[in-house]
């Protein structure tokens, strides 16, 4: 069963309840709305569905907002419907919590309520980008398609801006472990983003971070494989599958990515409108171009998976629609059904006592005036 | 008299002669080639081209290499084409230096020979990326174009990877007043990066230089407006006309940019033949399309500015073909005219005293333990 916080979103509860509801109708699954009961119900009934054995109410009174701390929103509303929807999963009675709200609230309520896995010091945002295939993955796959896609995982996305090496490091391993669990990779291909590919680029963070993934990954049962270094041009020619981050610099690549490919497309419709000649074209090439449209929308992927908790908790974007909602659910309900934690957590354990910064002795070190960076500055050469 | 270094670039030093060749062929300029003379003579030969009053050569016997550290190529190669080039502007020879080469040593030779601007902590290096007008800009420049375009400034693009919030609203100011210098807007719109609109999100960092570019915008002779926090799918919507960002995130935004743009060109291309109609099309838009690339296509933009140093240095990306240096060594040609450097000098004046942490205050506090940055870690919203 996948516990939705129902109330979250910036349209909340309308494509979280239509979203719900088209999940239960296509696949063989259940849904629990968390929200205001009375509210929900009309909500279903506007939708054309209604309560049912595999599509119930949890009722809950209060709301998480958008603009609500997230540690007061915790602390306070002990009865908001992204409470209620961790509370389901916390006693065992849902299988994960699908939100599209408060992000900064979803992150909050995991590490209280469900904690985090052994060994992860901070959980990450994995985000799945579609990319054209490589050259070499086309002849493997042997696909007919026009423009066969693959996918490339990045985390973290946004759950932490400001982090450590070990955690940084942590978020490679933890979207190598996520992409063979999920997409089926036997090795995924890991790089660490970076402004170049030499070792001597990046900063203090990257190059203690590029340490502990090559050691990492020199782990006989680690089932990665570490590329180093990777630059921005890189990510979507193909030759890696997952890329660690910070996520400052994830969501700044996850909306770049966006704003980028939006504004070509919004670019060449505009340029198949410039002449008599193009428009002729342009009824022709419609339907592939609308095709091709679909395969980059990122709202078909659905949500996020936070990797690292003790438990399956999926971030939609807070404007998801109902297309988006419902992917997020069947997506979750089939990571549920993978076991994608108890994978993640047994995978984490092979890395046990890589992780060479405990957080006791450094938070110790940081109070003491010892660990803090040093704000010293170096050039990308 | 552009002073370029023809040995730097990583197909040194057939695109700078082509580059220079060209230039001084279409416009009224002269260009110094810094670099082995008999090489130099041999390429201009190949090109058609030859010495004249207008294309000269200075010898030069060394070659700072791409992998040359920038501070041992400074203090080691004496000699070297792009020290040559840095001496001929300092001795007034010579308006600008452009160079393909090293770009970490191009910015310690103009470090250490050309000092940077009073006022200037670290100089940024400034992007131009192309971007389509916004329904408002478009309306009002009356355009007829099916994709009129403008302009998105961003500093620094990678000369400091880790600064100081002092440092990054320096770049915003610096990218302004560029912008204002050199595509002429009167009141540029300068944002921030972040990974959130609301003033709670981003860094220690970034909050810190919000606060400074908020006040150095109340200044009454400040000529550009500060709008706060941007997101990177904000970018290229055209509500913006500057983005300050750390050289770190600067780079990683100018390559995911490249990638994606490129990414989807070649997947449009492929849809374009996907189906029998498609290719029927494809015949009809292509040369809508080919202009299309071309508008976006970056290696048609030439070289970046260093600013903030006082004089003008241009880098060019590396892989820089003849086309691309030839556009670099004539805006630099127009930047010299334009007064770039002493209009960038005057303008930075008129924020003196905002920069509120002395480098060597905080330096003294970083060596006793106090200034570190403390390793916190946020969520996103």
């Amino acid at each position: 069963m996948i516990a939705v916080d129902a109330m979250g979103g910036d349209h909340a509860p309308a494509p979280e309840v239509a979203g719900a509801a088209a999940a239960v109708r296509e696949g063989d699954l259940r849904v629990v709305l968390c929200g205001d009961r009375d509210v929900l119900r009309a909500e279903l009934a506007r939708a054309g569905s209604g309560e049912s054995e595999r599509l119930t109410i949890r009722h809950a009174t209060e709301v998480v907002g958008m603009h609500d701390h997230p540690g007061r929103a915790f602390r306070q509303k002990r009865d908001s419907s992204l409470r209620v929807a961790f509370d389901l999963v916390r006693a065992g009675e849902a299988h994960a919590v699908v939100s599209a709200g408060n992000s900064g609230a979803v992150l909050s309520h995991a590490l209280f309520l469900l904690k985090r896995l052994p060994d992860v010091e901070r959980p990450g945002i994995v985000t799945v980008f579609p990319r054209p295939l490589s050259e070499t993955e086309r002849a493997a796959s042997g696909s007919a398609e026009p423009v066969p896609m693959g996918t490339l995982v990045l985390c973290d996305m946004g759950a932490n801006v400001e982090v450590k090496p070990t955690m940084l490091a942590q978020f490679g391993v933890l979207g190598a472990h996520y992409d063979r669990i999920v997409h089926g990779h036997t090795r995924p291909r890991v790089g660490l983003l970076s402004n170049g590919s030499e070792h001597t680029k990046g900063t203090e963070l990257t190059r203690a971070a590029h340490e502990i993934l090559r050691q990492a990954a020199e782990n006989p049962d680690a089932q990665f494989e570490y590329v180093g270094y990777v630059e921005g041009s890189e990510l979507f020619r193909g030759d890696i599958d997952v890329v660690a981050t910070d996520g400052f610099t994830g969501n700044v690549v996850l909306k770049v990515s966006e704003g980028v490919s939006q504004t070509v497309l919004r670019m060449v419709k505009a340029a198949l409108t410039s002449t008599v000649r193009a428009k002729l074209g342009a009824a022709l090439v419609k339907p592939a171009l609308m095709a091709l449209r679909q395969s980059i929308d990122y709202s078909e992927a659905g949500g996020a998976v936070l990797a690292g908790v003790d438990g399956l908790v999926v971030i939609c974007h807070g404007r998801s629609d109902a297309t988006a909602m419902k992917n997020a659910i069947k997506a979750a309900d089939e990571d549920a059904r993978a076991g994608l934690v108890d994978q993640l957590a047994r995978a984490m354990k092979r890395h046990h006592g890589l992780w060479v910064e405990p957080p006791a002795a450094e938070k110790a070190a940081a109070e003491s005036g010892q660990g803090g960076q040093p704000a010293s500055d170096r050039t990308s050469s």
